[in-house]
């Protein structure tokens, strides 16, 4: 049996060019930490340098799992951990503020290969909002928990809680404080009342900075996940496309893993993510094709944002119809690539 | 002026062949109540005879507003709230318990011509959850908010609100009790005692009773919604497919309106109205055969449920891979079709 087995792997190895035989099956590993009006004028030098190197300390955490064959789940929710830790992204720590004061943090994630996905929305003391998606997914036959019932469910399960203070940065804070002022002064001038209380605020902000992953194994298994700290301002519970499978997020080894950021109810509206997938498995498009015809339709309903996509061979896109969008990816060569602004 | 539209409509009446004059563009509305293990010898000839009186109210309800000319998004409304209001199903009046006793409920909607759409979901005290829903999508730029805050913006939009013991039946409040019964057996008896925390109450109930609603409207524009209870005895602010726009809801004119029940998660994970809407659209198959293709996908994750979709042309299907759904639909001939076996 085993002489069979070495006679048939000899037989592969003189019928394929040596560099098949000698190379393992490719990984890739993208991320995205938001997309918008992201310009080098509005940003120094030293705030600039700290984006890349938090962005390659993410690209380099996946890639360690990724090359020590390692699965596309696990890459993906070490990426994301390193950016919901930073401040410097719209996700876990630095998230945004509510309009009434809070932090509340929506994550989520899928198996391509299963496609066993998991989600929380609305959660305000799970450190890791990747990390209670994944538990969702893992230890639960649900797909989406939100409020205060996926919090008790992440500490139930023993992922670690901080008190909702950890998430807070002054400079969110004062971003909330911005866009009360704007929404003042627009209650005062403006006879639409009921406009004024929804004032986007990424028509003020630099960036949306909502974090994304996806990858490719070894194994030849996608995973895709997001995390997010919604909108600065919002009300009512408001819940964007971040935690929707489907939109924010996608996973499917039949065709790709996505995941999406930007104007989220656009996302929603035209189910971004599972649209990429849908006009790969059906149209067989290119990557960048597809996920440009997506954005377009979010476009054609005053929507912008980026989306990050890998598929099976490990060929990838990254596109955006904003100013620019933090990016990164990272291959089989283990050499990190970052991007900021758009060409 | 008007001689001149009477001329054009003498020379367009003796170019087009008769039928085609006389009559308007074709309406359709279909409507469900729920798939699941609905078998004949399971429900008395008097409990019969109320679905499907319900059913029948239901279709004239939208279709009284299709046939003045209204448009599809009213006829959605109108015909789910014919159901939210009886306690036959699992929506409004009659939802399922969560396991803390309580009432939560989902709804979403969504407009095939504009792609505007609204969703909420865990609302406790407003009276019809499509409603809130519409008011999410018209008087919000959000497409989904959970919990309190969405409660809060229903009550704020001037929507009927109810002490929340207005939706409690007997016979639900009896299905939680059985519920918790067959978890402790299961607490008691079985080693994997986090799967007991979470029994599928599909496994014991003889329906889910969600419901939705599909139309078309003379001015050929498309429309969905879908209100449901969610699941006996869930946990954690658990989430369905019903208020995933993509999932349990999607309508675009360039392909399909559908609404989906069953077992939720199932649908969210294989995005099964968006999945529809991409196989009309990108693969050009027939309503019937692109529903069959999604509960398909549905099923190889051990899911089973119903849909249905109806496109521009008012050609419709009603597909499900449960023993039974509650359905029924109405044409341009104003003749109501029930059904509630499958064949």
């Amino acid at each position: 049996m085993i002489l069979k087995k070495l006679s048939a792997l000899f037989i592969a190895a003189t019928l394929l060019p040596f560099s098949a035989v000698a190379e393992n099956p490719p990984i890739r590993l993208v991320i995205h930490g938001g997309a918008g009006t992201i310009l080098k004028q509005n940003i120094t030098p030293e705030k600039e340098a700290e984006y890349k190197a938090r962005l390659e300390e993410s690209l380099k955490a996946g890639y360690a799992i990724l090359n020590d064959g390692g699965t596309s789940i696990d890459a993906v929710i070490a990426s994301i951990k390193v950016m919901e830790n930073s401040p410097l992204f719209n996700a876990g720590k630095g998230a945004v503020f509510t309009n009434d004061g809070r932090n509340e943090l929506d994550a989520s994630i899928m198996d391509g290969k299963t496609l066993m996905a998991g989600a929380v929305a609305g959660v305000t003391t799970v450190k890791n909002p990747i990390e209670a998606a994944y538990a969702v997914m893992t230890k639960s036959p649900h797909v989406l928990m939100v409020s205060k019932g996926a919090d008790q469910f992440a500490a139930q399960n023993g992922l670690t809680q901080v008190d909702p203070t950890y998430f807070k940065t002054d400079f969110r804070w004062q971003q909330l404080q911005k866009a009360k002022e704007k929404e003042q002064i627009i209650l005062d001038h403006d006879d639409n009342k009921l406009a004024a209380l929804y004032i986007d605020p990424m028509m003020y902000d630099y960036k949306f900075g909502t974090v994304g992953a996806v990858a490719l194994d070894r194994h030849g298994n996608l995973a895709a996940g997001t995390s997010t700290g919604g909108m600065t301002n919002k009300r009512y519970g408001r819940v964007g496309d971040s935690p929707i499978i489907g939109a924010g997020t996608y996973a499917n080894n039949n065709s790709v893993a996505v995941s999406a950021t930007g104007s989220g109810e656009k996302f929603i509206r035209t189910s971004t993510a599972f649209n990429i997938s849908s006009q790969v498995r059906f149209q067989n498009l290119p990557l960048d094709v597809a996920s440009k015809n997506a954005l377009k339709e979010v476009a054609d309903i005053d929507g912008s944002g980026g989306v990050i996509v890998v598929d099976k061979k490990g060929n990838y896109a990254m596109e955006f119809n904003t100013a620019g969008m933090y990016r990164g990816t990272i291959g089989t060569d283990g050499k990190p690539e970052i991007a900021i602004y758009g060409e």
